[in-house]
């Protein structure tokens, strides 16, 4: 491609480096019309964005601000934290970048608002970063589901289970903060079960919700104190969909031996279907039509043959990572960019799932269902 | 034993014949105090009853009611058509016979105190047939609750769903009918689930549930007629335990694919623990205090460790099966008839089981918590 | 049934135990023909006989040679230590009993060529003891094998791995010893899984194996001396059908973690399968012919569909047991004896097996590739 | 890195990309010591390097001789065909080039042989491409296996089953072709499965093995002919380690329904462990120390506590791919040029694992145990 997209980076943390890893694979990977060229990488801290600009492989680093009045920049990236994602997609839709945000748009519904707003005013490309729906067995549900392979679908049970905080031990954190990082394990983990949820029957359209703190207290890091921990680390909601389709959700930051537990299992009048994350290369499906005594769930290994597999292994069954699913995602926002698919989570999908997440927390304390209000963005 | 207890059982079915079974073997199994007489088989159908009695290894048959004047007879086994188990449980226990009641003890709470309050009032030995909570895996997991082997557990995720109604073309029968069967799929799945919760965990104390009917008209058979199902095909709870215990259940008799979907998950603060009906010689547990770097679900396979298994057979991991359970619920019973342990399930907690049921249903009318009143039987 | 069979059973231990539960099961799960009397039981220790008969519910207890005598027993049943078998197998046939022998036939070939002999100038019905095949999931596997399900079979790995011996200190036992257990892993679990390939595939033709003894001494019972083990621990051979199907066999009493291994793989032109007696109420299968994208190991669940299962449940996926596989074969014996299908596992077959172990022995010493000479017993 | 590594790439078809991507990728995931300039990519098709050079990120194209003669380069990585692999190894030896060599290293080991010897006597760093090892959880079962944590290791079953010509529809091709090939099934995948059994074992001392080919002719792509396949679909084989490690390995690229099962499976005085690549993030093992009752196999997800899995994710569980697999193995290749620890497998290791599969085809014409004879190369 002639005129590769030039990449302005904003964060040089962990999420930095896996967009950077996705950035420099993507072209290799999918095609030359997709190459970007690392133009610059800012950070708060304007030393590490400086360090980090070698191994990531930019040609600069800079302050962020610069970044938006640089007219050769035509994608900003942002992987801050996210107390500042609004701040940072508002200035750069304003100053006409195509934006990749990581999830969650603000820490509230108010301020995602904003941000979704701002980007349907605008005709720049904006995407939020939810890689799970990225997996090739995912689209596959996606697309067995709108066909209506496994029937009409009337029944989910989705979780998300992780166990980062299940130690009492685990000091007081940024993500334990309200006015950091918003909800506890909604915002981190709710917000991605609620996307798959979206992506596969559309959007909730009603719930009945309760969050819970386990460990109410935990140390400050350095200090003999305790803080209030002051988001929820456990939530469960029954949901209705808007076609129907009823079920229940479980999310926990808490959870022993859950690692990155996003499964989820839908039944439908002629089949059913299960994912789980922690073996994210296998789908397991059940057709009704299979014949008497030799019906069963069937374990479908990702490969060439469903999408975007082929573009990293020729071969079925060897394997995608979650690293590999950033490369999806990352194709997608190009692709968009580029005039091609609309990309698979928008800032009004980014929105939208804010908006379930009070709506959560809104049943929990009106103890009754709560109608999820999508204020159009 | 010189004085084996003498059996009348009403039922030539299925069930009166995994009961008869069930007596036949629990002496050679659990030992000679445990000595049963089949004496006598009663049916609603007579010539069903007189076929039976020989195969089924009783003396004789007789019509019920002719059981309960028997003064030979000492316990009352109830596997006849769920209508008729208010009845006659109350029938045997006016005439001083221990009763085996299989569950529901009726199509209603109102019927379930009833029975449950003459059990109460009398010095007979009353069992409720919960199968599943027999298994020595689930005795496990119970004593490492009790024990704090995994903490406090603050969460549970539970479901039990099956498939024998999943196609639209299974004819209309009595289970659809809410004179006969009562509830759907809670009475026929989800009190198996919510008596594993209460095994577990103790009593549920509130709850935000919803029912409904996914096939909702069927053909009745040996006709082009259709008629409107009465009851629920799935159901979806959020559910408080007296013990400050959060989380979820779903129940279904039409989720495609799952045969006998009995699974429960808990976590505690220092573990976890999964297991699934469908592979009932397992249960895993994850716990916290393992090496780091070596952490892991462990599945532990049912063995001579475990409580009762090494009646059935001295090696692990041979495999139990669904009719072992009945042994050991049989042996239960007849253990608290000789003074021994009280009875796993008694005439109460069916009634327990009952009104969780109840309120769940009254949950999804009202749309919001329901306080779940045991009236004491 | 006006003329139930009268059966005398020798051996009061575990193995006699599982034998009456099962003669008194069968009929009351497959029908009245099957009728058994119970009705004597004989044990080298006659005091044991006496004590068990009543538990295990035989009118008497008498000595094994006056069952021989008695006109009026049809069947012998052998459950007695493995030495004996050979000579009590004689014995009976000559006595003119229909013969149920546990396996061993006897503690080598030349004993086993004896009874199968001895069996095949009779007119009487005999059996040898072998559980698994009876599995209605081995039975479909069988089926689909035979009707070309999946392609022609090339082939196989099989293993029973077992960890019953691998702690070390774990006492020297009539297990470990030649004369009183005839080979070691092989004869306990070696028999089971040739068995089965011999079930499914068709006799062995020719093997290359080898086998060693991880604990060369064991410690004598109640003694600080120990004692050398004189059979074999571990073995394991690549073997070769008379079909040309070709693969692997790995038997072990010393594999840690497994406790009922037996296990088997087969791989045909149009599909494979899998069977893990772990997992006893589940069968894998792939089929090469289901559509792109949608191809993948499928669980069965046994299930009324399945061959014997609706006897025992009529709802699939409640799961079987071990000791309901004794119940299917004593079946398929008394079915065998009242003019039916023959057994599935004849004294030929209890000769055969024998002969196969000690190919391998045979090879392990010779270091090359054995014929299994299979004498015409 | 102020002097980052100047590679050569051979090769612009898949497994070029897949090197390519992964150089890419190396110092953004390990640091910028490790980075990489992809200077020059050729390919014996000179169209096909030009066109790739840009997507796959490289300066310019060029034919491979010319990168020999060019002294800024510092690296071969060589992606050819398996029949070329010898002869530019050789060459870009003798060039003082270090050399990363997919495998096999030569179609024969004779071949392999000369090119160990080169690269023994010579002082630059050589890899051969063997990507499994360099899993995490099979580095951390190395290091369980070494430190003794299951004990002294005694009995093994490996296996490497694919599908990729398991319908006999699928047309002739190299890899069907001794002189393009060599072996098949063997050079393929039991190349890979006898790497990871020296890996954790040691060498392979001697063997007993059979080939053979399910499909014996394949149809000429474009033609109505068929041609005979000159190599093996699938070998089985007993193996006896140096270290007196006992087991099997079975070998099949016709094995319907396996897509990447490279699986061992090793058993140890005190524990067992059991690994799949096709659920490549979980390691099962078995300690016999666990408490009674609570002992059973244990699923590790891989993690940051495991060997370079923090590179990739800071998370637990949440999945590395094939691809990083890749990335690891460069990095260990880059490592050791940079004067860190050796590479894991060597051109010594390439050239003991083609004698071993030599031995296995040996062992079939010979029909008899095979001392593996190592040439020192």
């Amino acid at each position: 491609m002639s005129e590769s997209l030039q990449l302005g980076l904003i964060g040089a943390g962990y999420m930095g480096r896996a967009h950077a890893i996705a950035m420099h694979s993507v072209a290799a990977t999918f095609g030359e019309r997709y190459a970007v060229t690392c133009a610059a990488l800012a950070d708060l801290d304007a030393e590490a964005a400086a360090r980090a600009a070698g191994t990531l492989g930019f040609a600069r680093s800079c302050d962020w601000h610069d970044l938006l009045q640089d007219d050769s920049i035509d994608v900003i990236d942002i992987c801050a934290p996210n107390y500042l994602h609004r701040e940072m997609a508002l200035a750069a839709l304003a100053a006409g970048k195509h934006v990749y945000c990581e999830k969650p748009l603000a820490t509230d519904a108010v301020g995602a608002a904003e941000v979704a707003r701002a980007a349907l005013s605008s005709d720049r490309i904006c995407a939020t970063g939810f890689n799970y729906i990225c997996n090739p067995l995912l689209q596959l549900l996606q697309e067995m589901v709108n066909a209506g392979e496994l029937g009409t679908i009337f029944s989910v049970q989705g979780r998300y289970l992780e166990d980062y905080l299940s130690d009492s031990r685990v000091p007081f954190s940024w993500r334990c903060e309200r006015a950091l990082a918003g909800a506890g394990a909604l915002a981190d983990l709710g917000s991605h079960l609620i996307n798959l949820g979206h992506f596969l029957l559309g959007p909730i359209a009603r719930l009945s919700g309760t969050v819970h703190t386990v460990h109410s207290r935990r140390l400050v890091p350095g200090s003999c104190e305790s803080r209030a921990v002051e988001n929820e680390d456990v939530a469960h909601a029954l949901v209705e969909f808007a076609n129907g389709v009823r079920g229940t959700m479980d999310v926990s930051r808490v959870a022993s031996g859950f690692k990155c537990g996003l499964a989820i299992c839908v039944q439908g009048t002629r089949g059913s279907a299960h994912f789980d994350q922690e073996r994210m290369n296998e789908l397991r499906i059940y057709k009704c039509d299979d014949p008497a005594g030799r019906r069963g769930f069937r374990t479908i290994l990702a490969g060439p043959e469903h999408a975007d597999y082929a573009a990293f292994c020729p071969a079925p069954g060897h394997g995608l990572g979650i690293n590999d699913l950033k490369v999806i995602e990352v194709r997608n926002f190009l692709r968009a960019i580029h005039g091609g698919r609309p990309v698979s989570a928008d800032f009004s999908e980014g929105l939208r799932v804010q908006q379930v997440m009070e709506a959560i927390e809104l049943s929990h304390r009106e103890r009754c269902w709560i109608e999820v209000e999508y204020s159009r963005a």
